[in-house]
């Protein structure tokens, strides 16, 4: 595996559902992209024993963080701690694309 | 504590050597910021029981990893599974700010 990667390589798009790509796998970290085109959506979730969290590389989203609703752009983290709801809507009109990591994986 | 965070508020410098922010912590997760001036340096480390990741946020970084040495910049990641030795200096003219994550925390 080639541990040293430029994520514009891994960045994508897929017209029925939002894209994922995994950067890194183990028991301990999944780190990965998601990229949600305009209007793309993934619904709130959460994870009873993950904590997990987004990091706007490009774009901006509508994040859902437990009862709170933020629109934020790139620079910018959100952390979803284990139990609590996370979800984000690409309400932009550029894709949106995010760094997101959760451990232990899934 | 405020789950969404701009990434730019927590970012700073030290003269003496490189500086250090968190922006999460738990015992699955360390999220934070590593910010190096043009000449700092992390000396090459690991973590026996730990994955670690570094995102370039800005800047270009010469990274050691393992017994490989690359120089990359803004959008690459760099991945230190447990055990794999890491380091980075700066050797560029700008800052250098990497977010980094740590699974689980030290």
């Amino acid at each position: 595996m080639d541990l040293i990667k430029n994520l514009q390589d891994y960045v994508g798009s897929r017209p029925e559902k939002f894209f994922k790509n995994t950067l890194f796998h183990s028991e301990r970290l999944l780190l990965g992209l998601n990229c949600l085109e305009p209007g793309q959506v993934q619904t709130p979730h959460d994870h009873s024993d993950q904590d997990k969290f987004y990091y706007v590389v490009e774009g901006q989203g509508h994040f859902w963080l437990g009862d709170d609703q933020r629109v934020v752009g790139k620079g910018h983290v959100v952390l979803a701690p284990a139990g609590v709801a996370h979800g984000v809507k690409n309400e932009g009109s550029e894709r949106l694309t995010l760094l997101v990591g959760i451990a232990p994986a899934p």
